[in-house]
């Protein structure tokens, strides 16, 4: 048996959300439960004192709580505290092997799994690349990956496998045109439901978001995050992707949809390389996408198909890359800008699958870009460059069915 | 003794959030109370038994804070239902006089007040039409409405005044070139609190939020929000506004500017009578605004000053207001299409101080204009025309104080 669940912790996503709803004591004690369990994963490591005043329950219902969590094996004593005053206090923490999580990201150029454990440290990542696979090929990699990861999992650790997060980009068989597909045949992945094939053949849990909003979401919990409740992610892969972080949680909109800034209108492209807009405006994976770069070196001589040829060339060809780089910060002005408007956040954080002196560089000439922008304007707020890398996108997918189990939306707090 | 109080029902807002806290009863319960009346507010009318059902609480939950919110005259009684077998069940309803609340909106060209009962519904408005005015005189016309609707109210309705709503556009002082205020002195509306005066003044809790956000918070109570959870709203007033609406909520962003769409980047103006941008970019504001109408006609030989004057205009000069219509909507294409990426809503919703058919053309060609744009895009979300008008920030306004006191927010549920 296996389900397919829409992530139901975070802002909106069409689901029921039980405005309206009133609530009941049985609420409550899941959700502290839950927040005992966050304070932890902040924390790292607390005594019951300091936990209970951290999350303001009292130390009664604290106690009852981690007791619990205790005997189901999601919290563990780390020995004592040493240097106070009187008796030591205990140190509480999560425990690693309280449950395990994977993540498969699909791309149009690879596929990448990751298995964390229940602190969301990776245990084991694969990495396959592949020139545009079709669905049957990416579905057989990512189960072979799955399948090795469980069998390595430590006796009892695969009861505990909570489920495997998805990430893929919305409609990947789309913008061909705009992505150099040149292949009929690829528009399949239109029609593919992959996590649902996952769910069917591993009978796990399934959690899916596009791949832009997966990477938001490592970012949240593991990068940015950790300092910056608002912030508007980008993604530069093989196209772009983006995801919101609002109040310090990932905002979905109605079709799990929200952050799609790789079909935010721009003006067409400077670049010879780049296709004709067919109309009045361009989006932005057109200019600002890996594929754009790879467009550009071919167009001038250079053919790359792999991401592991892709950097080999960079070096070599630094003034095809600057560019590339020019037009790809030129194309961001807009949809940033826009951005920023709309959502009024501390910060926009950009991360790529490109080596980090070229992440540097589109930094500072989008700084440039932004300033000469718009007249007036309260400034945007400050570009930071994404912590995470290149496998943002599989992290925070297997991030997905621990949010969702463990964390203490307040959806949950709401009778549904 | 008075205070400014920011908006704490929202999403975000840059105050305490509460993240990471647990939960009691005692927030439960007043959580629950607030379900109570928010179902009231929705319902119209309704039995205790209809009343718990629907909010998903026990009978026995529900009937005590029905009878503790009749003895606080929030509630009241409204004969039986006829027709149903069995004992007549007593209808219960909000009370409109359990309390009152008072919206002001200081514009660039007028400042409205507006006074509401608890169920919403508009006791008195008043209108005042200026051009440009100084924040003296605004603070002047504001405070005298005030002690006339305080005064107009029945018998002990003074003491159920929650408080003042305040909207005012953010830097109303700025943009001077964009929306063409020639004298200086009005830069000194972006150091003054008009919010806070108000409340000095009264010596009543004030309530502010941006213009656009008020209008929005009007739309999703009374308007298009009773059945869209998700929207953009933008308001062509003077200048344009907007707000957002996520899952019911509407969203703050860190500085109280979210929906801050007439700042969003655009290209140039067509029309001869714009000035020309300083910058690679320029800014909605200065082509989608009613102020970009009044200097195309001003530019063409029709002198227009006040609001009034521009109604009389309309009619009688088609082609220039269709020159002006055309050139705000190419404005507004590429603004609507980057928020409809960036939020995954349901729909957008277009207000205006214009008079309808004028609101009607710029729909339909903002409709074909939207269908020219991209390629191979996702349809953007429908247009919907609002359904406030022109009072909608001042309306919003006075919602804000009866909603941050009485509306079931999720975070009320979380120990602060």
């Amino acid at each position: 048996m296996s389900y397919v669940a829409y992530a139901n912790g975070p802002i909106g996503g069409g689901q029921t959300t039980g405005n309206g709803q009133g609530s009941n004591s049985v609420n409550l004690r899941l959700f502290n439960e839950r927040v005992i369990l966050n304070a932890l994963r902040r924390l790292g490591a607390a005594s019951k004192a300091d936990l209970s005043r951290t999350v303001s329950l009292t130390s009664n219902t604290a106690g009852i709580i981690v007791k619990e969590l205790e005997e189901r094996g999601l919290i563990r004593s780390e020995g004592k505290r040493s240097g106070a005053r009187g008796q030591p206090a205990t140190l509480l923490s999560l425990n690693p092997e309280g449950a395990y999580s994977i993540g498969v990201k699909v791309g149009r150029r690879s596929v990448d799994t990751v298995l964390v454990d229940f602190c969301g440290h990776v245990v084991e990542r694969r990495h396959h690349e592949r020139d545009f696979p079709m669905p049957e090929e990416s579905l057989a990699l990512a189960l072979g990956d799955i399948a090795d990861m469980q069998g390595g999992l430590p006796a009892g650790g695969r009861d505990r496998l909570v489920g495997i997060g998805v990430a893929a980009p919305y409609n990947m068989g789309s913008w061909r045109r705009e992505l150099d597909i040149r292949f009929d045949a690829y528009t399949v992945w239109n029609d593919v439901d992959i996590a649902a094939q996952l769910g069917a053949a591993t009978g796990l849990p399934v959690f899916r978001e596009n791949d832009g909003t997966a990477a938001a979401v490592a970012e949240m919990f593991q990068g940015c995050g950790r300092e910056l409740e608002n912030f508007v992610y980008l993604f530069i892969g093989s196209a772009i992707g983006g995801g919101l972080v609002m109040n310090g949680q990932y905002y979905r909109g109605i079709t799990g949809n929200a952050g799609d800034i790789g079909l935010m209108p721009v003006g067409p492209s400077r670049l010879a390389s780049a296709p004709r807009p067919t109309h009045s405006c361009d989006i932005l994976l057109t200019r600002a996408s890996i594929n754009s770069l790879i467009r550009h070196l071919r167009a001038n001589g250079v053919e790359v198909a792999l991401r592991s040829e892709l950097e080999q060339a960079i070096p070599l060809h630094p003034a095809l890359v600057a560019e590339w780089l020019d037009d790809a910060a030129n194309a961001l002005v807009m949809p940033l800008l826009s951005a920023a408007c709309l959502l009024d956040v501390e910060a926009i954080v950009i991360d790529a699958d490109l080596p980090m002196p070229v992440r540097r560089d589109l930094e500072t000439r989008l700084n440039r870009y932004l300033d000469e922008a718009v007249p007036e304007a309260r400034r945007p707020p400050p570009l930071r460059l994404g912590q995470i890398g290149r496998h943002a996108a599989a992290l925070g997918a297997a991030i997905l069915p621990l949010h969702l189990n463990y964390s203490p939306s307040r959806e949950i707090l709401v009778n549904q």
